[in-house]
């Protein structure tokens, strides 16, 4: 029953602001992200776009003064200088690269773009991790989030060791804007690709994510909800270890079970 | 504790397929979708940019049969054709159409774009709903979502009547995805704007979510989680009765409180 109580208080709201992304001084990428890490957002995400691979790709990042008409600087723009050498983005990327295929767009078509624009394979990436340390990852995620229990509102994305140490946090109003942060903070660590670890995300399991952490080198995702069926193809195509509603004790192995040993390793 | 038992079963996805979205052949939007009622979903996202108002403005809308090499129709190309005298979107509305803004990219220059985009003006919009009706809206989406207990992978989106009867309920891999699919529903059906009605989503109120609401006419957006700061923001701004934590008989009332009877109306 409704007891009618109203009560009128301030209530803490996570920021959600634009943030462009310009390679070499033409937009590539809109984003509506939580302000905050954003070098790292901007260098995963062109990682999760192939269109760099490690830090030396990178020449520098730097917020565009000016990019009001009154010169202001409002820190939601970025542009991203490469490094001599390296190609820029295709035109096209902003559609995101899948769509590059010269197929009609359909599940097999992404799956090939992503298979052919990958960088480091994960299939064969050494990483094992017990069962009882992958059930300990979505408390140590959580308790690491200091936002959300104020706001109750960011996804959140960790990197974690084989041993579930918890290496790098990013929480965002996006779930792909975490993962990028997360990847981002990888690359300007010159750790790409990123072997040996688990990328623990808060949500669900998209195509996208796998995407990402292929393209990063990550060998296994593990979420707190469901993958969806083109993340299950694309893990299972490239390799990657994807684990779903990891919760409590329980959770549901897609592919690659053999990083968990639940099955001997593939020959 | 873990005990220990593994089991192997088939598990059922949601299936997530991109989707292209053509206007007189030109492509404007790739989207990760769930397939089905992907009409709908074509022509609320171009209400939802300001692209078309009214069924009129769509002459047809249709999947493009050889959109791959060897001629296979996939279902993931769909081609809308614009009615005489409407114009097709700018080329830049596919980064957002808040990015058309000459002022650089902030807060203040999305709001600013909303605002000349907008049709239809919600501030107006006389929809009243009482306490008890509002509380029942999580249930009855959730009720109504056949899906959702197989995959646990889908938002939901649902637009009720003032009564809190349930008009059209739609989902997908993707929270715009189904608000996107229950607006094009609204237009499909000659029913823009669509006033008098609340649209409830199962997952965050983002800005985008009160964008599309604003610009189908809607003028109440509940979600059972957190808005963004920018959400409550363009809710403020355009008129918008915005209510996020919508759980049990608890909720936050962030804009538009004359709607709920909370306050007198503004005069």
């Amino acid at each position: 029953m409704l007891d009618g109580k109203v009560t009128a208080r301030p209530d803490t709201l996570t920021v959600e602001e634009p943030l462009e992304i310009r390679v070499g001084g033409k937009p590539l990428s809109v984003t509506m992200r939580t302000p905050g890490d954003d070098f790292d957002l901007a260098a995963g995400f062109l990682v999760g776009e192939g269109v760099t691979r490690g830090v030396s790709d990178v020449a520098a990042i730097r917020y565009c003064a000016g990019a009001t008409a009154d010169g202001v600087n409002t820190y939601n723009v970025l542009d991203v200088s490469l490094a001599d050498g390296v190609a820029p983005p295709d035109p096209s990327i902003e559609r995101n690269f899948y769509t590059t295929s010269s197929c009609g767009l359909c599940g097999k078509a992404s799956l090939d773009a992503v298979r052919m624009a990958s960088t480091w394979p994960v299939h064969d990436d050494a990483l094992r991790m017990d069962l009882a340390t992958l059930c300990t990852l979505p408390d140590k995620l959580r308790a690491a989030q200091r936002v959300f229990d104020r706001t109750g509102g960011l996804h959140a994305a960790g990197l974690f060791s084989a041993e579930g140490e918890l290496l790098c946090l990013r929480e965002d109003v996006g779930r792909h804007n975490a993962v990028d942060k997360v990847i981002g903070w990888a690359a300007r660590s010159n750790w790409l690709p990123v072997s040996g670890t688990v990328l623990m995300v808060s949500g669900r399991a998209s195509f996208e994510l796998v995407q990402k952490a292929v393209m990063a080198g990550i060998p296994m995702l593990a979420a707190v909800s469901a993958p969806s069926s083109l993340a299950a193809e694309l893990a299972a195509e490239m390799g990657l270890t994807l684990v779903g509603f990891l919760r409590g004790t329980s959770m549901n192995v897609y592919t690659g079970p053999h990083r968990l040993g639940l099955v001997p390793a593939p020959v």
